[in-house]
């Protein structure tokens, strides 16, 4: 039987504090493990019932593994259906460095706060083969259970980096594409090799202190009555349209 | 004071089986509820709080405003942060007819299942124009909480149907898009005037009985590692993609 102080402690990496001072992360479920275990993440322990374990315990080594109960897992678990496996992993350490930004294109996010739109931003990235996503450092946290379950597995593979978005723009010379609402339609854009598509907050847009950064304002041309798109739709119709050939 | 009969019926109004009954949904907060005192949307009652009120009680008639405490909203609300302002209002009656959608495109979803998923397509297709969305039955409902706070207002502006998909097929000839993972690049298809863009499950893709029905599988090209796209992300990609000039 798991220890309730082993409970405890899965469960306090909810909180973005415990997982800074931890350097651990939770990740659930077997679509998500599976696709991590064959990942530059580092694995601590993985929590799994019986019947997963009996598929996949050669793909994990013996010391690693714990089997539980469901009722275990349930305690442990932050989602409404309860998965048949858990994870606790290294938070990888990613070391920023401008200069991996000059020679494709990145993403920067001003203010992203809802964890599901920075997962399914993140597995879009993934998709496009956009390998360097910046944010700023009031958007939601990449370890976040819920931006992990909407990334899919995708976070492990895309370099997410926190930092300062008006230091960076200032002591850097990119091409920056700013998505606003009366820019240039992304139709009569150019795709661009490289240079940065900056995101601003799902209600406010990008921050004031951000804007005189932009080299070119860009917007997705309206046709109906929504106010907005949804942001991580914003950008996914962006990269699209910037990648796709 | 308000009842505690009347709380409750409100907080019932999460589950479908008395919306169905009741013919009545909740929506929350004060954006929305903004938009929908200007939609076709009939409202059958508002709470809000008496700082709300003072701004906004001219665009409400007085017999359907009640006034109530944050605390009582508290009760009533189905999210996690507490809205100023709550509405009952009724399900609008939505008569379909399959020739509604012969002139133009139309979205096709086949059992999708996440709230927050369909929310957000239907936010996407009022953006782009897109007049009309037809759910199968096994799709998340347009009028649970989630999908309302995701679609932003523009589920009053979009209809959306829910249909036995099989039977629309079989009973019309329709030239239908279905996204795959191994169809025609999206770049290579010419923008159609008319027709429908079949969406798949999140996790399954478009059901086995669906498949004899589409007219050109489509994709949306990869250039990186992610196994999929959002659903919600994928419509919009291959939306933008139709309707933008």
């Amino acid at each position: 039987m798991l220890e309730k102080s082993t409970i405890n402690r899965v469960k306090s990496l909810n909180n973005k504090k415990y997982r800074q001072s931890e350097q651990l992360f939770v990740a659930e479920g077997s679509k998500i493990i599976l696709e991590l275990l064959g990942s530059k993440i580092q694995i601590e322990q993985v929590f799994a019932t019986q019947d997963w374990a009996a598929k996949y315990e050669n793909r994990i080594k013996a010391n690693k593994l714990v089997i539980v109960t469901q009722k275990e897992l349930e305690r442990m678990s932050g989602l409404k259906s309860i998965p048949d496996v858990l994870m606790l992993a290294k938070i990888p350490i990613q070391k920023f460095n401008a200069s991996l930004l000059s020679n494709s294109l990145t993403i920067a996010l001003d203010t992203i706060q809802d964890p599901g739109n920075l997962g399914t931003i993140i597995r879009t990235a993934d998709w496009f083969g956009i390998k360097n996503i910046v944010c700023s450092q009031s958007c939601a946290d990449v370890y976040n259970n819920k931006t992990i379950q909407a990334s899919m597995g995708s976070f492990a593979r895309v370099n997410i980096f926190y930092e300062d978005l008006k230091t960076l723009f200032s002591e850097n010379k990119f091409q920056i594409f700013g998505a606003v609402l009366n820019g240039k339609n992304i139709s009569e854009i150019k795709p661009p090799q490289n240079g940065i598509l900056l995101i601003g907050n799902e209600g406010n847009g990008i921050s004031t202190e951000l804007i005189p950064f932009i080299t070119q304002n860009i917007s997705i041309p309206k046709y109906g009555e929504a106010e907005s798109l949804n942001a991580a739709v914003a950008t996914s119709i962006i990269c699209a349209h910037f990648i796709m050939k």
